[in-house]
């Protein structure tokens, strides 16, 4: 009979330092011993990557993408020797593993490769003999033999994939905080740290920003079932579970809040509301490769609208000159830029099962006198955008009024009545 | 017709900075202009390697020897990557490989590997398609696929195995010197750079600590006749050439005077003059791979000699604690060291033919009092053990007294005639 195999994927701060590596080695001995198979995914030390990529800018304004992918994948590679040697060095026997001798094999797209396939031969003949693998993460191959790497944060994808490979019963993303949790503890001081996420909850959540784990990593293990943990690599807290939705157990309603103030409104004017507007507007940014957020057009008005759209704050100066470029030919009056703005969002599996979530959010938002410019939903998400200014107290406000403080927690918050109608669907403000 | 090809190898100062890097990819473009096929053999950034290696001794007293190469490996990766964007930032088409893109096979011997074979398909194809070729230097792979590296300095024997594997017409060293010099400029500050030094003269240089190139790497050259050029990646001069010696090309008599003053003298006494004696005492050294130097035995009186020896000062206390354990065995009376002493030597292909080159070195260390404690010799190589005191003084005695100075070279120095009678061999003074 085989034994369990856990996936343990270290993060760039959890191999920051000599002694942060220690400790890795440690806790990865630890759960050897307990009888357990563990292979490794490390990411580079905290800074390195950073460092190597600037390096390269300093020297070209766009360096080949080929050579990028070399570069980067170093500080990896650097990470597992240092891990491996660390666990050799306590007598738990250990072997690293670059993403070519885990046969991780990519397609060609340098810098942000997509896994085609892994092998995984060699550590497995490795887990056989009682080693640990340590796995370079963030990288692999492609057919002509080239290495590529998987995008930023590619080790959490590294990982799951990893995992679900060599048929792994559990994949632990280590990093430097203890889970997931209901919202921002720095902003909500009572945010309480979440024990059970669902695949599809942790991929809302993190499109809105939470960097506890990248979105394709979840996607990928949602795909093929794989249990993740997120956990602390500070401490021993049991940390979160991301799996399946689980129809016998009891959803809460909303599971976080989320804000974001990096965003910037931009507003086209007075354009005539006709077929193709919006097709230009939007294509024009697409071509510039600029990912748009929110979009709401105006209820029309004497033949004329406007539209408003949101997308990243570092974004908006290069959208806002495109829009000026092509405002004479829609025949729009103006366009406008708004960065004084925040998102803010809930998100929940319960919602699919509850009624009057939004009405509870808007008038939550209402009772403080925060005023919604825009309003976007999912099945299982609602985002609003409001004045940047009430970020932190519409924040506060929202975790209050969905019960997810650790002391609300323990009453049933899930009851609680919505508390007036929901609030008309607003236009957006002007700006 | 084929063009011609040119190896040109940059060591770890070469591309220690972002701007050296720049200037180095002007170099090489340059060459490139020049209608020649260039690939280039980078080592690690100045300070990498050690880094890297601190890194690992830190975290473990002995770190795993196939971990440490993929771990040093990583540096040469990162120099190639960046000077190949350097490359393509100046419009001079260029693409990386690694050892193991290059085909570059070794042995399993880690940390210092011997290369079998290399395949260079790949590179002579990008070199066919007009590609500058930057190969990270002192790494391949094993039959397993596993990361090598060559020893320290193995970028040069990296540069030169790549030339022979790919036929090239010569093999350039770029370093921070602009060549190899008739002494240390240091210390003769009328030290001559040489213009042609033959691979047996260049070999005796680097063994005796000429640190300009790796002794490996020219045996490799000499083996396969590929021309060497050492030369300053700082400006534009010509270099030295180390080649076949000339039959037709008049040898100076002597080409250079080094010194070492890292070396230390001990001397087991009073041990019976009975066979096996020299064999348990440099067997015992052997066993504990300390490397010997010089060796001198005195002639016997009363049936009992001294052993006198050198070696590297590092290796001097565990040398005579090991001597001190022997010695009872051996019914030595004594054993010392003595730490206060230097290896002068001159080198010169030009000592097969001529006389009398001994006694000129002996006589001209007498003129200025210099006593001689032990002398060994090579085909083209003479050697003295003197007071370390008198190492300089008697490197410049030496210089002038083969006319090696940039003045004497234009009048006839090779004509002078020996001023007196060659000294006989002294014994070791006692110590």
């Amino acid at each position: 009979m085989s034994r369990r195999l856990i996936v343990q994927k270290y993060g760039g701060t959890s191999v920051g330092t000599i002694e942060r590596i220690r400790k890795v080695a440690e806790r990865i001995a630890r759960t050897k011993r307990e009888g357990v198979d563990v292979m490794v995914v490390v990411s580079a030390m905290a800074g390195e990557t950073d460092k190597l990529l600037n390096m390269a800018r300093q020297i070209s304004e766009s360096p080949n993408r080929r050579e990028i992918d070399l570069l980067l994948s170093s500080g990896e590679r650097i990470s597992s020797a240092l891990v491996t040697i660390a666990l050799n060095a306590i007598g738990c026997p250990a072997v690293s593993l670059t993403g070519r001798q885990m046969g991780l094999l990519t397609d060609n797209t340098h810098t942000r490769a997509r896994i085609k396939q892994i092998d995984g031969a060699r550590a497995r003949k490795f887990l056989q003999e009682n080693h640990v693998v340590v796995v370079a993460g963030f990288q692999g191959i492609n057919e002509r033999g080239d290495v590529t790497t998987l995008g930023r944060g590619g080790s959490d994808t590294s990982a799951v994939a990893l995992a679900v490979a060599l048929n792994a019963d559990s994949c632990e993303i280590y990093t430097d905080v203890d889970g997931v949790y209901t919202s921002d503890p720095n902003v909500v001081p009572d945010a309480r740290k979440l024990d059970v996420v669902s695949y599809e909850e942790m991929m809302e959540m993190a499109s809105l920003g939470a960097k506890v784990l990248q979105i394709r990593s979840v996607e990928f293990a949602k795909n093929f079932n794989m249990p993740l943990v997120v956990r602390s690599s500070y401490n021993d807290e049991p940390g979160t579970l991301i799996c399946k939705e689980d129809s016998k157990m009891e959803q809460p309603v909303v599971s976080g809040v989320m804000y974001d103030k990096k965003q910037t409104k931009i507003t086209v004017s007075g354009v005539p509301d006709q077929p193709g507007v919006a097709a230009r507007i939007f294509g024009a940014l697409a071509a510039a490769e600029l990912s748009v957020d929110m979009i709401i057009q105006n209820v029309s008005a004497e033949n004329h609208t406007d539209i408003s759209f949101t997308l990243a704050a570092a974004d908006a100066g290069e959208a806002a000159e495109i829009m000026r470029k092509v405002a004479p030919d829609l025949r729009a009056t103006g366009v406008s830029c708004n960065s004084e703005i925040a998102k803010i969002s809930i998100v929940g599996a319960g919602m699919r099962s509850h009624s009057g979530v939004a009405a509870r959010m808007f008038n939550g938002l209402s009772r403080e006198n925060i005023n919604i410019m825009m309003i976007s939903t999912s099945e299982i998400r609602i985002s609003c955008v409001i004045e940047k200014k009430y970020a932190e107290l519409a924040t506060r406000v929202l975790h209050e009024e969905f019960g997810l403080s650790r002391e609300a927690v323990r009453s049933d918050a899930k009851s609680r009545p919505v508390k007036s109608k929901p609030q008309p669907r607003r236009k957006a403000a002007g700006s």
